[in-house]
């Protein structure tokens, strides 16, 4: 996995529009003009971010030059998420110290109810 | 979870040098002067990379004056994990679609050996 590869994928996911289009395509292919109706945009606006897509390996275009349909492509999906995937210890370290701290506090809770009887 | 929140978590994440801060804050907290070392980086440009992380929630600095050790935050993370997951299907389709390709190239090729003999 080239870090450059990451580079361009996060970067590419970090726009909502963008992300937005990665999850119309979850439902299926569209053409450009599929894309830019419920978006409000221009076509050559979501042809940019489309651009960007494409160039980060995370969306194709078909070959029929009239249509040229958008497809979502899973691998930089993947591969961002095997390099989050070496993080999920923090934050399931985190959580479970939060649950912990949580159970504390209502084990006090009921301590103190308890003192007041 | 905010949309913004995911942008500025992606855009942080975009960048070689502060996944690979990242990575070595994984191991434990660190100072910028101890970060600056193995990357032969001068302390201000580190402190950049520093600042984005920061406002992206990826790390907090301790209260210690002198040192102000940065320690990964994982919250953010997490939620770019919970995007990703949305996704996991296309990824699982995919490579299922490769192994039933492949292994249909095995069979191909088990095929034209018996015809040969």
């Amino acid at each position: 996995m080239a870090p450059d590869r990451l580079d361009t994928t996060f970067a590419a996911l970090a726009d909502p529009t963008r992300r937005a289009i990665l999850a119309r395509l979850a439902s299926g292919e569209a053409s450009v003009m599929e894309l830019a109706e419920p978006f409000a945009m221009t076509q050559p606006a979501i042809s940019k971010h489309l651009k960007v897509l494409e160039r980060a390996g995370l969306i194709s275009r078909g070959r029929d030059a009239q249509r040229r349909p958008c497809r979502i492509e899973a691998r930089p999906l993947a591969e961002a998420d095997e390099w989050l995937e070496g993080y999920r210890q923090f934050w399931e370290d985190s959580f479970q110290r939060l649950d912990a701290l949580l159970e504390e506090m209502k084990t006090r809770k009921k301590k103190r109810r308890h003192i007041r009887r």
